[in-house]
């Protein structure tokens, strides 16, 4: 799979972007990103759950703390993770030489870093390569950006949502890195996203934690969480207007905005999957609650058996329902209906006989595989792929 | 991988075997064994934790609680799982034809079924398959059980240990099948062991327990748990004295000979990968309990990114640490001392600078990786393999 970005559409009011090549990548490959506003920001961040944080989150998450910043940088090819305290200064070098570059209050640059763990950062690389960065900043410099943040992605992720805010037009802009659950790598996800809309950093947090929930926390990227994996929201306010405030429906246009821009960045990162032949979305409905609709979902989609099945386009229900088994919820066994692409294999735990009918409409590349626990009213939907290699080949038809 | 088992070596008092093809399986590969022994035997079982649970499990638990049993009937090439009241029904329908045909009591036969998912069981093939079994069953039947209980397995699993419990000679005998973690299928994990150990009905369940979970469950087979998954161990008597009883020298001497076999069967299923190029075992210590360094031991297992790095002979120590990172212990990063094959390449969570000695040492097809957490006294230790598929090779070279 491979897709090129559109220059013109990747464009955000008041905000600039770059990517070059450093040399932290061999073969002159962009390596080094920066995105800069040409005023202070809103800003809040998502960061990983793993214990073992990288330089970059550490410092990140005490640069929030400040009210406003500017942009960020970003570095692939080296994670600055176990790479101790002195990963920490190196990573703070890295942001004040980007701030006396550019001009900036101390504190307005934000980091990331994606690549191998415990080789220190090469800093020098970085502070040779900003005076080239700043020269190659633009308003269409986004494909760019979202090029070097890149490591074994397949493809460069960015999109743009716009819409209305109360009675003004925004514009959300995000782009992302990560490649799916089949190429076990650093497993870094990056997403950074900017808008110019006007609005207060308790607000943004909110609405960026709810996107994030129903879309880089919806997907089956990996069973590894990194130590590097960063969600940042830039809000610049030059789209004018009063604050969006919390509780009014303002806010919710732009949770629904955000939301919509990072499912689509999460379905990039889940096409992104070498080998890989379908893209699925798993629906959960009936479970006692979401957050047991979620642990379903979340159980189905990292089931190897269950993705090797969608691979060999066999409506093998049974391993759908044995992966809901180990989900640790409440299930009734003899409720549960499977649908997948519309065709209902089973009905209250038991075959329909439709799996051949099943297994014809699963050629499509996409496959929806929904399930009904008839319990209660709790919902959930969940991205996955095929585990679609030539390894699995021989366990996808064994039933054959 | 492929290995021949000893049909002399795998003999236990007073216990016969067999196995033969009932037509279940396609070209007359055998798919049905048989294990009794000459008189009733103390039996206990551990079974799976899933929640949707397989028809022979389901009945299983219910023939445990009669006091003895004779023996067990194992299908390969059906699992009798999510085949509802019907499935249940078949499955008695086996044990109580076996019964009749070998003259025992009702509720003196086992089973056990392995195979797809959610189809009949076919019970006419088994029954009409009965006298064959029958005439079949042997002192030497063990490596023809072995191979009848097989679905993806590449190799037939069984092994025997012989030892002192007082001043008796005892021996155990065990079966085992399922593969792994790299050949995502059924991957139901069956164990059946046979002893002539005279022993109580708790004390073996307790030994039992304490065997599973340094065996069988620390193993990264896979991150499904199936609707099968069944050990079970018969104790005959026949090797005479007195019964073995809790609290005495005599039960620890049994468990620890049952912990050996059930650890060497559970590292042929490990050792039974397909592609996969490594056998790791993974120490943990130091960790504030032993809980908690069984958490470390398996999220290091269990992780693709730990996994592509042996793969790729990598000692690349920051996946390691990264994997303990997200297995909710406590952890303190930059104590952390990662050792591969004896070399010590992070110390305190800082690189030694000794990856290309430990490259060197990661040649070997066996690699032990120790981490020594240094936070207080608690281990672990796990077995697993690489995840060595072309499909990873990009990733693994990575660095390179």
């Amino acid at each position: 799979m491979s897709k090129k970005l559109s220059k013109t559409k990747l464009k955000c009011k008041g905000f600039i972007a770059a990517g070059v090549s450093s040399g932290i990548k061999k073969g002159a490959k962009k390596d080094l990103a920066l995105i800069l506003s040409e005023v202070p920001c809103t800003v809040a961040g998502v960061f990983t759950r793993n214990k073992v944080r990288a330089a970059p989150v550490v410092n990140d998450i005490k640069r929030l703390k400040r009210s406003k910043v500017r942009g960020i940088i970003v570095n692939s090819g080296n994670a600055n993770a176990c790479t101790g305290a002195s990963g920490v200064a190196d990573d703070w070098a890295v942001s004040i030489a980007a701030e006396k570059a550019l001009d900036l209050d101390k504190g307005g640059m934000l980091t990331a870093s994606t690549g191998v763990i415990g080789v220190p950062l090469p800093v020098d690389k970085i502070t040779l390569a900003l005076p080239r960065l700043q020269t190659a900043l633009t308003k269409d410099g986004f494909a760019d950006a979202a090029e070097a943040i890149m490591t074994t992605d397949a493809f460069p992720k960015a999109n743009s949502v716009k819409g209305k805010v109360g009675a003004l037009d925004v514009t959300l802009l995000g782009l992302a890195k990560g490649a799916g659950m089949i190429r076990p790598d650093m497993a870094t996800m990056l997403a950074f996203i900017v808008t110019d809309v006007n609005i207060g950093r308790a607000e943004l947090k909110g609405a960026l934690r709810s996107a994030v929930d129903a879309s880089f926390n919806s997907i089956c990227v990996d069973n590894d969480t990194s130590t590097n994996d960063t969600v940042l929201v830039l809000a610049n306010g030059m789209a004018g207007g009063m604050e969006v405030t919390s509780g009014g429906t303002a806010i919710k246009a732009f949770t629904r905005l955000l939301t919509e821009l990072c499912v689509k960045l999460a379905r990039m990162i889940v096409e992104d999957g070498e080998g890989a032949t379908k893209f699925v979305e798993v629906r959960v409905k009936g479970a006692l609650s979401d957050k047991e609709a979620r642990k379903a979902a979340k159980a189905i989609s990292e089931s190897m058996l269950v993705k090797t099945a969608f691979f060999g386009e066999d409506p093998n229900w049974g391993r759908i329902l044995a992966a809901i088994g180990m989900a640790g919820i409440h299930l009734d066994q003899e409720k549960v209906d499977i649908i997948l692409n519309g065709i209902c294999v089973a009905r209250n735990g038991i075959d329909t006989g439709k799996e051949k009918d099943a297994a014809w409409a699963m050629q499509e590349r996409e496959i929806v595989a929904e399930v009904n626990l008839k319990c209660g009213k709790g919902s959930a939907v969940f991205w996955t792929t095929d585990l679609g290699h030539d390894y699995v080949k021989i366990n996808s038809e064994y039933r054959t």
